[in-house]
């Protein structure tokens, strides 16, 4: 494993994190890249509510995809990266402001095609679920 | 269709819109409840790019989530409510900060289960479709 990429430059606070990371509060609490699998934290904020005051499914969409997308990116070498094409999420209980955790793992690593696979809990329950289809490309 | 429900009241202005609407900029630009089509715009704010500076994939996905929603919600009545529980994202192409269009249709309006499809697209382009099932509930 490279540990001289973005990625890792970021996880170590050698560079800083992408906005998209900033806005939704993640941070990372554990990485296992040998085993494909990771665990992250959110923060649901007040801009995610939808009219009845959860958080709208999009969003957790969107914590999901930043859950595996680091995942898969973890073991890229330099000048690689791996777009999402497909993006399944489950939607199972409604969910508040505040933390979220997201729970992520690389279901198949293909040299190119790779599925992933995450949940994202709320007071240790599943709120969504999701798997996703990622390529790998060289820059 | 009841007019006087919380959608149609934050379209005409008689309610503000919610939070996660206003973080993704969303405007209403065609609401055809009969057809039961809609046509909004969004705006890619930077606090939505990815490392390689495109717009999150989540983000899109948030985008067509509050594309189809509003769909399906301009045709329920007061105390009814719509929750989506699946949403499934095709990313075809990066999108830039900026303007994006959605598109959005009830491909099956059933009395309870509902499917829902939608198109983003930025300069005419296609970056990224989706489906949905939502179902309906009173509250």
């Amino acid at each position: 494993m490279d540990k001289n990429t973005f990625f890792w430059k970021m996880v170590d606070g050698r560079l800083p994190p992408p906005e998209c990371a900033k806005t939704l509060g993640l941070k990372f609490l554990d990485i296992d890249a040998e085993r494909g699998t990771i665990e992250v934290e959110f923060q649901a904020a007040p801009q995610f509510l939808n009219p009845v005051g959860n958080v709208q499914g999009g969003f957790l969409a969107a914590m999901l995809d930043d859950t595996m997308g680091p995942a898969l990116v973890a073991t890229l070498g330099d000048g690689e990266f791996a777009p999402t094409v497909n993006l399944n999420v489950q939607f199972h209980r409604p969910a508040r402001e505040g933390q979220l955790i997201g729970k992520g793992r690389i279901v198949l690593r293909g040299r190119e095609v790779c599925q992933l696979a995450a949940e994202l809990l709320q007071d240790g329950k599943i709120v969504a679920t999701a798997t996703a289809t990622a390529v790998i490309r060289k820059v």
